[in-house]
């Protein structure tokens, strides 16, 4: 059982006093949503872990009596595939960008980076993202996550820093400096991996960056685009479902009104404490509602939780199908049920549950991933609110001390005019989309040029099963031009036309 | 006077106990070597002086307490075009990138950017490095260069960072979003502006880097090329000058044996200081000889020192022609003499002076900028020598209590395979190279892609004044195709031919 407690960036700040952990945008899923062996890399996807001594900070220069405290460095984990097909030096490295949780879990559920790599004689090596799973600057997470000054290193340009550094020592370990690199990655992996190829092409030859919202930043894309799409994907299987969804946060607040109010909306929604404001239970709902329009899967998944296929048509289903006289939040709670307990084996909820260690998001969007978020006022099934930064503001130096650079991202990795830019400057990346993925709406959607593509499925989620047996071939295709190195634009023209089509 | 005291690097490994400064290999000079009326940006080349609050740590996020604090932010120095020829929001903007000294210097030395602009109508900024001039960290100088700690953020990461920084608020401030940056810089400058360009496409469209060794890190060129190259210079003017400085160094040491040796060095070279060791003395002539291939300009010039034309022409004839019997160390400072001293206003020479304000370069040296240098048996005026790795990190170590990573620039950076890494990456970046700068050993002498090009200059040094006239016209072409976007093959065969025929 978990809550995913970090969903109603907005709702919060609409309904309540700001609270620490409120103002994270959406925390990102993994990528690839395919349930796996467990994780301890069992089966096809057989990995060695290791460790790499790796810098806390690679842009400034400590002195040598700090160097020599442990701070100064710490273990980054690594898994290298097992599979034994690797070609050798020379032969293609395929390296996942490991995102805001434990590597593990990205390994189980990556299926195209492990299934790709034997058909290329790839070794497959999962790198882990710094303050995630195992890898803990100053020894341990709570450490680690002390305070602003410990977390002060847990940056997107460290952690391609790690990968860039982590990728130069293994070649050159491995005497396979000529060895061609793809980078992968979904959502904030996918992020990072379109970030590194950018930033450093001499270590890697291309990326597939897979649901990367790299635009969701400042004003590039419509403030409200997120939590529409997720209100477009309900909408689709059911209006009223939608339209009971709309209506419950006013009765929810109604509802939320002093202790008694907590009391009873604690056992409605089974929660196995009892609720401090009813803010934290509109989060917890609102992050189910986000996680589900992610993991849409026509088929069933187990990446975030155990779901049957179409969870959104079970989800409304519940709601729409209570019998007449039901309250609209027992109806609610009967559709939530779907996604936090579809194995009915749970007894109670938890709301600060974080099984995949993601807690560090939070820090990130009080840093520098600063994405506005907004409800509008029609087409979501959210209270409207306008996404205010001096609000967002407020909240992350109250909850972590520390003041967002609302403008970094952009200004560090660009974003702003990105067709003009990338046009000229950058190749071979393949932003992949699914439309029915709420995070496509900061995605690249068009061809940039003839080696920085978009694919687009439009009934796709993330790499959703289907679509990714239907692209495949192309994938795979385009990968191998990628180690190749030979890339023309009449290859192309597959992917030009279908997302010209799609988008 | 100056004497510019960071040369010896090899020379003092080979001949001395490693002494503190004598680590650093050969500091740059400025690029466009131009006298002008001195530092206050007066006649065409005036300008605004102001600054920007700059972060002093762009990749790690302090605390809210530690961001209030001064030490969070710097005050940096830029200087802003007064021409009033800008088209306006809109109009190209030409950025110079500071190197490692006051950026008055540079702004009052580099003509090309101020007798471009007006005919782009382009607004014209130097922006000042960070650690140099008056953008000093901590509130001055001696708090910046106080210890490691204070020099950690002296990096070209973070400087490159505070241009983008700059640039993007600059042009927020003046509603000149959409106006293309076009970047310069010679030398260490250059390779900022290079890199800029490969880190920032979204920030600046273009780059000339001037003799920018980008290629002088580990083994990209051979250690030697560098002392080689000024070697050539002097055996080119006078085979018996450079049998003369060669034979010097061994007489030099032999003297400087003992006290009463260290007390006659120090009259024959006119020092106000009696010497502490012959290195100290070796360093300062060794320096002489590298600022003067870097500036062997046809025509007089001011930019380091005010030097006549051909100035090692003129060196050598001073050693050369003195009257039989005259010593081998006396021949020497004859010749240095013109480098020290032309005007011949001064009456003892100071080994620490350091008027550029330069000094932060030795700490760039021991920390990111570590390029390997060696002397070559035969074809080197100076006693052979093997860079080792090991003794130069010591000595890093034991001077400022940092150890150099002698293979990040590369790592961050690229440099290795850059013509297979640039050919499908990256575009308009001009690497301009005088083949008679020994800097030029390091630099990108051969085209790339249509829009990563070479132009070499067979006799130029740097940017010499004759060169600069011939190829001006071309630049300036260049420059118009860069600020407008339109590139194509064609256009560049004049550049190709040139420098396939010159490199």
């Amino acid at each position: 059982m978990r809550p995913l407690r970090c969903l109603a960036v907005l709702l919060v700040l609409v309904l309540l006093p700001a609270a620490a952990w409120t103002l994270a945008p959406p925390r990102f899923p993994g990528p690839q949503p395919r349930a796996r062996q467990g994780t301890n890399g069992v089966g096809a996807y057989e990995y060695e872990t290791r460790y790499f001594r790796q810098r806390l900070d690679h842009f400034s220069f400590p002195g040598v009596g700090d160097e020599d405290e442990p701070a100064a460095f710490f273990q980054q984990r690594y898994l290298v595939g097992r599979g034994g097909g690797w070609a050798g030096p020379g032969g293609p490295i395929f390296f996942y960008c490991g995102n805001e949780g434990d590597i593990t879990w990205f390994a189980a559920n990556s299926g195209l980076v492990w299934e790709a790599a034997p058909r290329f004689a790839a070794l497959v090596v999962f790198a882990e993202h710094r303050y995630y799973g195992e890898s803990m600057p100053f020894g341990s997470k709570a450490k680690a996550y002390n305070n602003s000054k410990s977390l002060a290193y847990l940056t997107a340009e460290q952690a391609i820093a790690d990968f860039a550094v982590l990728l130069t020592d293994l070649k050159r370990n491995l005497s396979a400096e000529g060895s061609p690199v793809v980078l992968f990655g979904g959502s904030y992996g996918g992020m990072l991996a379109a970030w590194m190829r950018l930033k450093y092409p001499h270590v890697a030859v291309g990326a597939l960056a897979s649901s990367a919202p790299i635009l969701q930043f400042e004003d590039i894309v419509p403030s409200t685009i997120f939590y529409d799409l997720v209100s477009d994907d309900f909408k689709r299987e059911s209006l009223s479902c939608f339209h009971t969804i709309k209506d419950s946060w006013k009765v929810l607040d109604e509802q939320g009104n002093g202790q008694d109010g907590l009391m009873k909306l604690s056992k409605t929604f089974h929660l196995c404490q009892t609720l401090k404001t009813s803010g934290d239970l509109s989060d917890w709902l609102s992050s189910a509602y986000s996680y589900l329009a992610m993991v849409d899967y026509p088929i069933p998944s187990e990446f975030l939780m155990p779901l049957p296929a179409n969870p959104i048509k079970e989800v409304c289903r519940n709601i729409d199908s209570q019998p007449e006289g039901t309250s609209i939040l027992e109806r609610i709670y009967a559709g939530v049920n779907v996604y936090y307990n579809y194995t009915g084996t749970v007894g109670c909820f938890d709301l600060n549950d974080d099984p995949h260690g993601m807690g560090g998001w939070d820090w990130q969007a009080c840093t520098e991933m600063v994405m506005p978020m907004s409800y509008s006022e029609n087409r979501s099934m959210y209270p409207p609110y306008k996404f205010d930064y001096a609000s967002y503001a407020d909240s992350c130096i109250k909850s972590y001390g520390v003041r967002p650079r609302p403008r970094w991202i952009t200004t560090e990795f660009g974003g702003h005019n990105i067709t003009t830019v990338l046009e000229k400057f950058g190749s071979n990346i393949i932003f992949f989309n699914g439309l029915l993925d709420p995070w496509s709406g900061g995605g690249v959607l068009k061809n940039i040029s003839e080696s920085v593509i978009a694919i687009v499925a439009p009934l796709g989620t993330v790499l959703s099963p289907v679509y990714l047996q239907c692209l495949y071939a192309i994938h795979l295709y385009f990968l191998v031009l990628v180690t190749h190195n030979r890339i023309n634009q009449c290859l192309f023209s597959p992917y030009l036309m279908q997302s010209d089509t799609a988008s």
